[in-house]
């Protein structure tokens, strides 16, 4: 089976409904991971500067393309602009990098990370920043930087060719309704944290009502965070996971697939894309065919109702010193 | 009793932690009102472009000064700019009518009322336009002005004079960290709806970190909403008043204070700035006297726990055939 439902972007290009999540695939194995996705249909791969393993990705992609798998036309990527290179002249530079770093010849989707600069950091000093620059958490300094620089960067990124459409991730209402106040080229996608326990039914809906692809991250929940080490896992730990609740394991059973397949097609039947992970060959497999059965209303509710404003990523609760209180 | 707590803002001048709120109080009597608050000890004077009240609000305070009660430097003013009016040559020709309305001199705070902005409407074709045009609510439009605009109007109005400190209501966290890397002068007050049912605490963190002072408005919750018209008070006659809740009643006994006072003093303990109205003289009275005494930590917690992320102030809810969904 090979992705095969699409939504169709702003920007007139077409995105694979299910995709393959990059976020802690460690790049040791990267390369390998993505050519063994691509054999098992998997045609969208979502990365970020952030996750560190571009390069590997770009790899596996090339790889299949030249044994001829897939053609680059039919592979999707989607990467995102890191917190540290909000500034217009870096935000278009780093593109570039990340551009080259895929080797790819162009990134179907480019996304701003996060709605907040951080300094600028030469990645000759450090390459990867992440949320914090030493090990106490404590010197993350926010930039003056504001979204429409940034946004105006993203647009240049596509008049150059470099970005197909782009977008934006974990983006609030206010701050969408704004940069569509001056937006020139449209906000094709929205990637947010969705799952049963932070449905955000409303920001969703204010998405696709002005088309707006969401895509969702972390559709398991907790499950995508209990990965993460300690100091940033106990929130996941502490909570039930998704995947042993009562009501998707009957619903499951009840459709006869399993309880990742119902939490992923509670998302794609409502027009949401979805890019799970899996270490498990039966299981990628599995992943992908969620778009080929029906929930009933009635079950789609039910799983909806779970919601209970639950959040897992948060960067307010991983900046121990200097709280950046985004979701709010 | 005068009110004689004071916040200072980062314009540098001072405001009242406790005012008069003037949304509803009826046009006919609101300079009575007005004048009767100034007697018993008010000083601060909440108000808007959409209360339709400005013109009579000046005329009390105008009176009380000229009767000798007060001097117009004891008095501070809060109006905001409405919604059609958020390009910049009508935010700053709506700022000097309004200022003229009041007949003050100059207006103390400035607020953008709503982080949207819809279509331009001449006042001489409908003066207060409020959330709608007709009768259906159908015709709603959304302008194309981004906030950045806006704020600069804003700081315009600083610059000739006429608002001495600015700020924002209804504004949620990344567009108040997007506003902050641009501003040339400051944001001085967040005003949102805030009481025990909807406490937005990170929100106000992120504000007092910022040195951003807190207004808050509905401070006893459903009561507010309860006095509008049947399609808008659905929601607050369908929740317990929070001035009956148990605990709240409990608190109050103990403390030998009113329930109001008790949801009073939660605000104005943690900071926050506080205008609530009534009808009463012995009410409006009590609701002065919220700061001069202390809630053990313990009492300010349990009534936080009574949060339930419940807003009754939601323009998504009133607009019907075109929600605007700005709170998610």
């Amino acid at each position: 089976m090979v992705s095969s439902t699409f939504l169709t972007l702003a920007s007139g290009y077409q995105m694979p409904q299910v995709g393959f999540g990059l976020w802690k695939v460690p790049r040791e194995t990267t390369a390998e991971t993505v050519y063994n996705a691509i054999q098992l249909g998997y045609r969208l791969f979502d990365g970020a500067y952030d996750y560190q393993n571009e390069k590997e990705a770009g790899e596996g992609i090339r790889k299949a393309i030249s044994d001829g798998l897939v053609t680059r036309e039919e592979i999707f990527i989607t990467t995102k602009l890191w917190n540290n290179y909000h500034r217009k002249e870096h935000a278009i530079k780093m593109a570039k990098t990340q551009n080259d770093t895929w080797g790819l010849g162009y990134i179907d989707l480019y996304l701003i990370h996060f709605p907040i600069a951080l300094k600028f950091i030469e990645p000759s000093d450090l390459e990867f920043p992440a949320w914090w620059i030493d090990s106490a958490r404590s010197d993350v300094a926010v930039d003056k930087v504001p979204i429409a620089e940034t946004w105006a960067a993203m647009e240049a990124v596509v008049d150059i060719g470099i970005a197909r459409s782009i977008g934006v991730s974990n983006f609030s209402a206010q701050l969408i309704y704004d940069i569509m106040t001056y937006a020139r080229h449209p906000i094709s996608a929205l990637q947010i944290e969705h799952h049963p326990y932070l449905v955000q039914s409303e920001l969703v809906k204010l998405a696709q009502e002005n088309n707006i692809a969401v895509t969702a991250y972390s559709s398991f929940g907790p499950q995508s965070f209990l990965e993460l080490p300690p100091d940033f896992s106990g929130k996941a730990q502490a909570v039930s996971p998704l995947l042993d609740n009562e009501r998707i394991t009957f619903i499951a059973s009840k459709y006869r697939k399993t309880p990742a397949q119902i939490l992923l097609r509670w998302a794609t039947q409502r027009g949401i894309a979805v890019i799970p992970k899996s270490n498990s060959q039966s299981r990628l497999t599995q992943n992908l065919e969620v778009t080929d059965f029906d929930l009933t209303r009635e079950d789609v509710k039910a799983i909806s109702d779970l919601d209970c404003g639950l959040r897992f990523n948060d960067p307010g609760e991983y900046l121990v010193t200097h709280p950046l209180r985004i979701f709010t």
